[in-house]
């Protein structure tokens, strides 16, 4: 195996509009920050998480803010794996130190969501999805995500009330982080009777739209130093699954979700019992259950009623 | 250091129209023969190399192709550098294997420019460019490159016949190539004398919109066996200039080439007189000349010179 890899420093914005701010600005803050945090050291390459800069006609991302944060001449990627780019990107800068190519990696992820009207941006997002054999009858990502929401509710006898209790944690986790877009708490009356979006996802069941950025700096064993704190990657893991939900096995799985998880504990030689904090993808509180199901927290169609519970609080 | 990597197997498509061809379909194409070619394993990850597949509204691709090649579950990532999107996959790819992360990783480039009308994959390659500084004044990449064309035969005293040689040479390379897309030749008045593209950029100075597609398949040391004659990466450089020509040290001079090639040598314990082949990125062939000097092949300003007296034949 490669060498051990460190986080030695972290950066990041808050979430939420930042109509006067660009991308590069975005990205660049959070990149000095990651670097000012491990040491003021120069990065020797930087991996940018992004999937939807084509919206605002802009590729070449590594580029693009390597050179607006003062790093022109160090080496780069953009690393894109729809809604999972940063982990994606963060994978890709893992492996270019732990490979010894280089000691200090910048990885950030960037996303201007509401530098385009709604529509667009919808639209964007869909290209998550199967263009030929989705995107071409119309369906936007919530509406896919309502196909497997209904289909699940009702396979495992969930109900709106279960459903909606993960909108009102997630609020009251959001309430006290001075990063987070969106720092009210809310009932559950206010979730389960808030707007239909694509039935059965309400509002509240979806993610909002956001300008943010975040970077870590990963250094190698011996870089380590430069942290006050430096904190060891134990594992990580990555898998794919079809885009398109019609090829999947089931359609309340995430083979993806699965397997990755399983990489993960296995290299760091840990079982999912032994993990005290997880950060669950939730742009659907569908999403948000199968996720946790798929890692093994929860038995598969049990994660509404173990966080309606209170489990996960 | 990480441990060496192979190259094991290679796929590749005939560059040309393949309108009836789809994206997935042509990039399966060439990761299934790569694979072929390099015993029937199955790989660990897959790096797609792609700049512009959102022009027909679709990301993922390391998902969508990894599942069109019946690959599902297995890792990947989509890495994106422009124009040098192929060899920024090649990157990601040689470092998941020099990490011990995986032992087997196809890395396929694919671009479908043919899909969408012309003007649509004109204003997409822009994204290359600097959206902000760039193209909100319109200008394409042909434009760009006219730029940097005057600039440097004026500076340099390069005629437009020197710089028409390019064009009769590589149409030349491409007659006995069966992958190439425009296999006829042409000879020096016919370059010369072709449509103004973007003055002095003329028709023969530019590479034709293509669909294509390659796949190498980078394997670790104990996996090497695979293949009947795996051939050792000796060396790999990356580097990132600044995407606006505005804010580039000489307008003239590609820093990302100069400094990537000495990397990939440094690492290979070569120089560059030791290099028999090399493949010098030509969307344009200003680009041609400026890479052959960056990369230490001619002198400054020289490059025109040497190949139109026949020294890269």
């Amino acid at each position: 195996m490669g060498s051990n890899v460190y986080i030695a420093g972290v950066g990041m914005a808050v979430v939420g509009k930042h109509t006067q701010v660009s991308l590069r600005d975005l990205a660049a803050e959070v990149v000095l920050k990651a670097i000012e945090s491990s040491g003021n050291e120069k990065p020797d390459a930087i991996v940018v998480g992004n999937m939807l800069s084509s919206l605002v006609e802009q590729e070449n991302l590594a580029a693009l803010i390597a050179d607006h944060a003062g790093l022109r001449g160090i080496s780069g990627i953009k690393a894109e794996g729809a809604c999972g780019s940063g982990g994606t990107a963060f994978l890709a800068g893992y492996s270019l130190v732990s490979s010894g190519l280089f000691n200090k990696v910048i990885v950030v992820g960037v996303e201007k969501l509401l530098e385009r009207p709604t529509p667009d941006t919808t639209r964007g997002l869909a290209y998550a999805a199967d263009a030929d054999y989705e995107l071409i009858y119309g369906i936007s990502f919530a509406g896919l995500n309502a196909l497997v929401m209904r289909y699940y509710m009702n396979k495992h006898g969930v109900t709106r009330e279960e459903m909606g209790w993960w909108a009102v944690m997630m609020h009251e986790n959001g309430y006290s982080n001075p990063f987070a877009q969106l720092r009210k708490k809310v009932n559950l009356e206010t979730v389960i009777k808030s707007p239909i979006i694509a039935d059965p996802i309400r509002l509240f069941d979806a993610c909002p739209l956001s300008d943010g950025a975040a970077a870590v700096m990963l250094v190698s064993e011996k870089h380590k130093k430069i942290a006050d704190t430096p904190v060891r990657v134990a594992g990580i893991g990555n898998a794919l699954d079809s885009p398109d939900l019609s090829s999947r096995y089931e359609l309340d799985r995430f083979l993806a979700a699965y397997l990755s998880t399983r990489r993960a504990l296995k290299m760091a030689k840990r079982e999912i019992k032994d993990i005290d904090v997880a950060e669950i993808h939730d742009a659907y509180s569908i999403v948000a259950a199968i996720s946790i199901e798929e890692t093994g927290f929860s038995e598969r169609g049990k994660a509404p009623k173990d966080w309606a519970e209170g489990r996960f609080r």
